[in-house]
Parts: structure tokens; C-alpha cells; sequence
């Protein structure tokens, strides 16, 4: 071990399809009353991906926009940027294709070499579960880690099924993590909870049910929400729960954060957790309105957003939160480098 | 950091169908020749999971394996095994569900509590991807982490195609890696070539092109090997060039290993591989005749059945290396517990 032992967020990026679903659309084709979409999830539109587009194309472009922003912030150039890259990590529930792993492709569409590169499949808590594999991999390795979460929703919802057609969308964000002499990724903390496994689900076209003409038929090839509330209820228990723990552990408060950036799954959601624990509006990263919700992809598009807009600035203490189906949670507390 | 700065592997398990498909089934159905499958690949038979056998049946067989073979090798019981295990990795490429991941139902139903656990994709390499952030999740956290590769290929390959039909099988592997004194993991070169992204691929059921009744029609929910000779060759020379490089950097040389397992897709790769690395026939583990290619399950399975046959000691010096479809490719050097 050097002298850096703990890892820092360097930089971010993102990408967010121009083309999106609007609210009047789905309540069309879902059959539901005007306004019910943003009264129930405050989302008002979904980015949608181009037909031509698979989740690589949306994890290299925000791959490449992290990487050209943390380049401008270094004397190096483009070339040693790249090179201290040592891991790339993409979180995904889309890949390309069930075989091969897409992160391979990504790193070498970005020029990282022959750097490993993998997949990680965590549904929403994707994004904070590759932040503590990339942490950990930073401070005994010191090379630098490109995490990606990318997802293409869309082509995974039932179009006349209001519990995902309404909530789910397309796009990708990634940080790139460093090594570090200052304490930049403080604490992670990550659960999981498979007892509610069944709560979330696409029935068809994994080992348990692969894909039969009957399966198609049916739409099991689609998401499928059978217990809807179960999920809200430890989307808002466990972020509430984590938040907090991780606040107390690092010896602070709630007073100290700077900004929370919840995983975006609903307003709702984000609403209750900020009551529980306690924070003013103006210290909460809402994106779920524009973006919706891209799964693990959610919080660094909103990091990347809220850097642009001066929210994350050098020197902020964040909170970030994700739970997930599956069931998984995780938490993270960030001093922005 | 406490004193506990290397990580070692504790214990193995597997599950491997009873059930299998012969050589003159498969030659049948696909119009080979007889003998040509054993000759080809020396592939003698393939386990088959049975149809109500998902992923996750096999992973948690293998699982619970491995965790009662740790605990009958230690005092505190069944209770305190548990309770050391920080982490869950399942690599597959064939999780129960396209959503949610898998890993998070194979830790509840081992009863190992809320710890995180997900789901990593990097096809045969997935093992020795899994080593690498179990090392380093060990090493930072001194915590054991249940590594489990499984996988349900019966269920992605064209009946009536010789290139995967011949092949690919069913199979979980299982190792509890721990924080240790002694350097067991002594080392892990993982690299990745997106440049033969093309070669192995299912080419429907991903984002880049979501099933649609054409697509089923035309069986591209399941593997196609579009250059099997590309991929047979960068087998060849990654794993013989890992290998070589992986115990030239420890400053030991090749006769300095007890025993090699290979990723197990076709006997003629294994022995181009210990040709090219001048390794006898005694020191080389060969699972691939009786058990088939389960990609990243191989290895652990391998792992697992040398333990029993007294192949793999206490104190065996170990060379693992894998190679796989996106590409992807690892090595790893390891003084068994």
C-alpha cells in the first residue's frame, strides 16, 4: 500500500436520449385518467433511446463525456488519462445481449486497453454496489476505476402497463474514481434482501423460464411489478434506514450534508426518505421529473446534472442512496474532490 | 488494516447435475458422425440441470456445499461461518431472471443475513473476475466473501447446432475466500478485448435487439458462434500468456506449480495451453470429459472435485486460467489453505 489509501470521485458524465415518452402518451396508452403519471410519480417525461441504439451506445457516450471532463481538469492529456485507468465496471440490467458481457466492448470502444472490464447486474442499487468494487479495487491497486451505469428501460416495459410504461426509461451515467491521499468515497454501506425476490420481476427469458413461443405470447419477456407496494415500502425503509447509519457512523449529522441524491424511482419515494431523515428541499437532487427512472443509471446522471449545476461542487459532503428489486439497498457518504 | 492483509480460499463446493446428455444423443441430433464430438472436444457427456431447475438452485446447492465443508474445519459452528461472510458474488451468464439479479435469493436462502450481494457478467472469465474483487473486498474489509459461478447453458444453446450443443453444460461451483496472514491469493491478471466482441454472441434478447416473434422464430434467443476459431485462438494464447506472465512476475518458474485448471471448454485448448507452457500430464486438471463446459463454473467445479481426489493440498501452489467469449481473460496464482 502507497500513500493513497482511499479513493475520490474525479469526474462524471453523462448521457441522456434527446427523444422522449411524454405523459399524455402513456395515459393514453395505458388508459388512464390526464395528470395521473406526474400526481403518482412526479415524472413527466421518459428519454427514450433511438431503435438503433443499444445500452453500449448510451455507456460509451457517457463513458467518453466523464472521461474528456476529468482530461480538461489534467495537465497529462487525453493519453495518460487513459492509461491510469486500470478496471472498467458497467452496471447493468440491459446488457446488449445475454451473451457476451457488454463492458469488453465499452472499454475498448473507449481505448482503455486491455483493462478488465465486467458487468455487474444489481438492478437499481447497481450504481452504489460498483462505487464499493471500485473503491476497494482503487486503494489496493491506486489505478484509477471507470464505473458506467447504463440501462435501456424501455425496451423492458409492457407498453400498456402503467407500473412500468410510466416509470421506467433510457439512459447512462459514469464517475471516474481515483486513488486518493484524501478520504474523497468516505463509507459505503450495501445490503440486500432476497426475500423479496419475487416482488419485481421479468418472468421470461432467464434460466428459470427461458423464452418459449407461449412465454412471448403472454408478455413474460416484460417487466412485472406483482407487488408494487412491498418495493415502495423498502425503497423508503432502507434509504431511510442506511442514510442515516452512515451519517452516524462517520460521526456527523444530518445538518452536515450538502446534497442527497436519492436513486430516482419516484417523487414519492424521494419525499418520504427526505422527511425521515430530515433535510430542507433545497439539499435534495430530484432528476426523476425529466430523466425518470433508468435504474442504476439514475444517480450518476444526477450527479453529473448536479455538478453542471453547481450543487456538487468541490468540498460537498453527499449522501447518495439506491434500493432496489431483488431486493438490495446500499448507501454512500462522498466528500467531492 | 489489520493484520489480515492477504486473502486465501478456505474451501470449495459443487453441484453438478446427475442427469447428463451423451455424445451419440448430441451426434444424432445434430448429424456428426459418431465419435466425432469426443474427438473434437473430448467431451464425453454433459450434466443437465432438470427443467424445474433454475440457476439459482444450482448456485445454492454448490453454496451450501462449501459453506459446510468451511465449517467442518472449524469449532465455532455453522452459526460463526455464517456470520463471517461480508459478501456474496454469483457469476453467471444465465441468471434466473433478466431481472432481478440472482445473487440477492442464493444469500437469503443460505441464510447469510442482508449481506450485499450481486450478480457479475464476464461469461468464462466470470470466476477469476470474482476472485479479484473477493480478494479485494477480503484484504480491505476482513471479511470472508462466498464466491459461487453458476450456470444453465442447456438452456441457451441451438439442439441441432454441433458448436454449442456439444459443449456447454449445467453446474455451480463454490469457494469461501477469507482474510488470512498468509498470502494464498498470491496473485490475479484479468484482462478484457472488446475487439472480438462479435465472435460468441446470442443475438436476440438484450437491448440491442429485444425478443420479437421473428427473432424467436429464427432462434436468436440462443448462443451462435459466429468465429469459433477467433475465439479458440485467443483461448490459446491469453491463457498461455497469463500463465506464463502470472509466475514469471511471482519469481517462480513453471515447474515451480503443483497443478493447473484451465477454464474447461474443449480438451485440444487445454493442451495447446500445456504444451505451450511445458506443464506434464499429472499436474494438469482435465474435468472437461465428464463435466462439459459450464463457463465460469468450470474452475470452481474443477477446484472442488481436485480437492476431493487429493489433486489440490494444502499447500499447493496453484495456476488457474480462463478465457471467454467479449473478450476476456484471466489468470490467477494461489497457495491453497
Amino acid at each position: 500500500m502507497g500513500r493513497n489509501i482511499f479513493s475520490s470521485c474525479v469526474a462524471t458524465g453523462r448521457f441522456v436520449p434527446e427523444d422522449c415518452s411524454y405523459n399524455a402518451d402513456v395515459e393514453q396508452a395505458c388508459g388512464l385518467d390526464a395528470g395521473w403519471i406526474e400526481r403518482r410519480t412526479g415524472i413527466v417525461r421518459r428519454p427514450i433511446a433511438k431503435p438503433e441504439q443499444a445500452v453500449s451506445d448510451l455507456a460509451i457516450a457517457a463513458g467518453k463525456r466523464a472521461m474528456m471532463n476529468w482530461e480538461e481538469s489534467r495537465p497529462e492529456g487525453a493519453g495518460a488519462s487513459r492509461a491510469s485507468v486500470g478496471m472498467l465496471i458497467l452496471a447493468t440490467s440491459t446488457p446488449d445481449h445475454l451473451l457476451p458481457p457488454t463492458a469488453p466492448y465499452v472499454a475498448s470502444q473507449l481505448r482503455l486497453g486491455t483493462i478488465p472490464a465486467f458487468d455487474i447486474a444489481v438492478a437499481c442499487s447497481g450504481f452504489l454496489y460498483a462505487l464499493q468494487l471500485a473503491d476497494d479495487y482503487c486503494r489496493l491497486h491506486e489505478r484509477s476505476v471507470l464505473v458506467i451505469a447504463a440501462n435501456l428501460l424501455s425496451r423492458r416495459v409492457g407498453p400498456k402497463d402503467p407500473a412500468t410504461a410510466a416509470i421506467f426509461s433510457d439512459g447512462a451515467g459514469a464517475v471516474v474514481i481515483s486513488p486518493s491521499s484524501q478520504p474523497g468515497v468516505i463509507a459505503i454501506e450495501l445490503e440486500s434482501d432476497g426475500s423479496g425476490y419475487d416482488h419485481l420481476c421479468i418472468p421470461s427469458g432467464g434460466s428459470r423460464s427461458p423464452i418459449q413461443e407461449d412465454t412471448y405470447q403472454k408478455g413474460d419477456h416484460l417487466m412485472q411489478i406483482a407487488n408494487g407496494m412491498a418495493v415502495y415500502r423498502y425503497a423508503v425503509e432502507s434509504m431511510a434506514k442506511l442514510g442515516q447509519r452512515i451519517v452516524n457512523e462517520a460521526g456527523l449529522s444530518i445538518e452536515d450534508l450538502d446534497f442527497w441524491i436519492p436513486h430516482q424511482a419516484n417523487r414519492r419515494i424521494i419525499e418520504s426518505v427526505q422527511s425521515r431523515l430530515g433535510l430542507p428541499d433545497e439539499k435534495v437532487g430530484v432528476t426523476v421529473d425529466q430523466f425518470a427512472n433508468s435504474s442504476a443509471a439514475t444517480i450518476p446522471i444526477a450527479l453529473d446534472y448536479f455538478r453542471e449545476e453547481g450543487k456538487v461542487r468541490s468540498g460537498s459532503l453527499l449522501l447518495l442512496t439506491a434500493a432496489a428489486a431483488g431486493l438490495s439497498c446500499g448507501a454512500s457518504l462522498i466528500r467531492w474532490s
